[in-house]
């Protein structure tokens, strides 16, 4: 931790791959592989964005975005930043001249275990966030991090490459090297899904659907009346 | 605790009543009646909507939705489903699925001590929600809990059938047996507040309107200019 | 403590001044003037709303808003409320009625270090609030405090006459006496943040621009190709 | 909620279940038991206490302490009470006068929803107290409650007469009823936790032991060597 | 904000009156004199100390701890330290060389809206801190801030030599002219708990004492026996 | 994340080097080496424990504790338990059966982003933990997990083998290959630290000893006398 590194050359993942996963949304992809959901504390300042994008991974002391500006060369098109610091922060990390920056270079959308700012202008350049908190507080540029290594960022592990995948419901985290089976099993899921809607919506219930009146009978459960109790 | 109920034929609130006080809203019933709040970390993940219905309550073991099962089939058309977890819980115990399944049966909302996900569908469908958080944890369905008991959501009491009032102010529950009083006691106090409004917005002031300046003057507090202090 | 002040004629900055802080937005000032931020978690209830006023400070005793009808006679145009309680609370303080009458008199916004309530009014009304909680919970009316004192609101102290800045970013607190002075710092660096967003927009690097690849360097950060390390 | 009422001559557990109850302590009650566990933030301001008591319920507007003067009325030897407010509060609801007002009328100890103050003395009087908060913020005594109802504390019901179990772990709560049958249960458990103990205190492996070994396997858990994976 | 002092030569109370403030202690001084308390998240890093002095007040920026050298040569025999950072941080900001320093100068704890480090030797030296929070993260010591200024600490504001009063409920701030006047007050209200607390102990109810049967009924307060209600 | 590893035969750090960062401390090895620190909400049960092992890391489902049981053979004399969950968890993943086997085979601490029960035991037995909740909440024993692999626990990566520094400032984690380099920086650390000591306690200010009165002049301090400014 004591010495920094900005790595390159990282490998991501296959980008149609990418493109399916960003469909099927944040609440599918961790069902159907088991992906790693960042803290739900960790929540987006726009409604409606669903995204995914190859992590680019940055950890900064707290209070000091310095490395967030060797990070932004690190970005390819595609690419979402995945930031956070080494210790507890609730400074204004990231703001409108960064985003300007990293969206000249392609980046899909930053999420941050610190704070962001400049969120009227973030949200109106429709670049999509997902952060801890909203704080003005502003930042020193002295403090020694590094890019593309692996980060601990609300609460779960992110490789660089990985598949960040992220939605209204929050962030979730694809190893890249499942990028693609994960993606198969959330299209089955998808499709399935369809079938248990529409069955759902014609008034059948999950009770018969799967199962589960008789698993709830096995389970000492028992339907009375009000008043019969 | 350790068995489990599904109760039928709860006791419901006149729909008229339940009518009248959604268009009262939280804040109104809760002052005219006393009805009690849910704790405010119980939040809408949309915003404008306005409803009441009677609760039907579900008590869950801390991530594990299976009782919502058993809770869709006692949903009828105006109902409101009261969700709680006997530990504290974040898991996404409610998405897209369940939400089809109860809007079939004419549910009107979901307030739920818990989490929730698929709030981009949720919104999308036009179906109300508050909730203590929003995760897309997935859950189990193996565990045993009750349907339309009392149960303890968001630090209140709710018994099934009380009349739940939420709006973008929160939760509030009107106990059914007082439904009617509290919604005569909002309509009064709805027709004073046009009154009161009116004045208000002419440049009258409260500490007149309501005597509020003999009163500050009775407990000593006393009016100086800057620089005289 | 013991005895309550409601303090009339404070001084305000010059209303031009309060304009261009209020263009500048929450970010720029505090940059600019290192102007005091209050805490994170006193948010806005609505998005996209940026102004700035004078503040009319109000003290009020937890769960107690009599104070605050004292205050609404203080309010001149152009003025913000900002209220703090003498021990945490979260009540709902402020509401439509409140609103209204703040209105009538000029009032551009509240910032308040406890709740508010009617937030759906408050919206319609286009009356914009920063508060660190939505609550419906009634107050009593019986409390003395004090108007226009300095107050501690979200972890920042405020005097009267303070210029508050606040948007979607939170809340910057400049006092009186450097407003013009964080004015003129916030123009100039508004003026250099245009041609620098341009540059990072056309693809130039912060790493370069700022000189950030040397200190980086002279820091001991390595740059390193995946694998290599 | 609108109307007080103090309830009197509730029903009690008897005297040995409890004690027994007691004896067992909180995790051995909760699974012995299924009983319900308090949240975790109510909080031992000491340590080392282990007590069980029949609970008595009161409910109190947030910062008013008026209802526990008429609670202490209703204590009888072994009771303990549960305090609750109907909107959450910070306030020091209870310290050393109403301690030893409740010492003098035999009861066990304080659950409390709320803050309590005083808390050296509470200690040196050896009166055990678990609570949300310490805070020395005082109360008024206006407010209209309710003694002996079903209350939420901690995010559980607690009804009148329920067996409080609290120590170091927490507070769980048993139901009257079931009493006696969670006590059998919890001295099984205790006979074969002994039993247990000596076995792994010798170095067996609860993985044997308890057949974990195979359900790994079973769950395709693999065993490998660092360096091999 | 942007420049920095340091204010030598405040004034503090008396000696004796300081004195006996430490004795009356938290919630007494609270209640006598309408005390501000700090937020109930300050908390004591030991049991049973109880403390009073003068305030030294510091306002560091987050994660810098270079004015607290500053403050340390300000501290004269009996004073307390509190500190505060311009926003919020878990930093360390003060172990124990900064107390072996402190203590050389007669200082007589430290009560720090921040973190601490070192617990284990501040506690083993006997020297008392009030804290939000333990943690070990370093500071710099670059930052500008100010000693002997008003700053916010808890949420409260402290006024340099204003008397603070410490112990296991946390902390007080008594503003230096009412010093003497809260003192005469909490010598009062300690003469009269002795009495009160003997006729509670000896079985008397508050109820009774105080006049709140009567409130009770009053305010429509029923009692009742259980199954009767 | 989807299928479970237990793995064996990891490196550890050399014991004499484990018994010098134990005995420098959390606070002097975080900064003689820059050892991450887990977020300070992990807290110790206890008072004045000081130890230091080498990590044998478990990653469990929420609520699940049966990979403990596997992580238990792991354990070698001299380990700490690295515990966390891959969503949030209140349940009381560890009590006193576990801390009896793991104690039975060497193991010197717990450190758990979850938490433990049976802590009345768990102190009377004289074993560590550091956790970030007390709770009673039984757990599954069902779901797939995996022991010695990189974990994110409090916030900070976790790799098995890496040194643990527990006491009552916290956590800090030394990565194995560095563990003999931050001892010595220790060290040298606390050598110094002892000179600074006795010159700080007999007075001599750390203003001149480390020249930060310089420092802040350069700063733009000032130094002026109450009244003055």
């Amino acid at each position: 931790m004591s010495e920094g590194r900005v790595v390159g050359n990282i490998r991501r993942a296959d980008a149609d791959v990418i493109a399916g996963l960003a469909a099927a949304g944040v609440a599918t992809v961790h069902e159907a592989g088991s992906a790693a959901l960042l803290a739900p504390d960790i929540r987006p300042i726009q409604q409606g964005a669903r995204v995914a994008g190859s992590a680019v991974t940055v950890a900064c002391p707290p209070g000091d975005n310095l490395m967030l500006h060797a990070a932004v060369e690190a970005v390819e098109p595609g690419d979402i930043l995945v930031v956070t610091t080494t210790s507890p922060s609730h400074h204004g990390m990231f703001g409108e001249l960064l985003a300007v920056s990293v969206v000249a270079r392609g980046c899909r959308g930053l999420v941050i275990d610190a704070g962001v700012r400049d969120v009227a202008e973030l949200r109106s350049m429709g670049f999509p966030v997902w952060t801890r908190v909203i704080h003005a507080q502003g930042t020193t540029k002295t403090g020694v991090g590094s890019v593309n290594v692996a980060v601990c960022c609300g609460g779960a592990e992110v490789n660089p490459g990985d598949v960040v995948v992220a939605d209204d419901d929050g962030v979730a985290i694809v190893a890249r090297e499942q990028a693609e089976a994960v993606l198969e099993a959330s299209r089955r899921r998808l499709d399935k899904e369809e079938e248990t809607k529409a069955r759902l919506s014609s008034g059948e219930l999950g009770l018969d659907m799967y199962g589960f009146r008789r698993r709830l009978h096995d389970l000492g459960v028992r339907w009375v009346d009000a008043g019969e109790e």
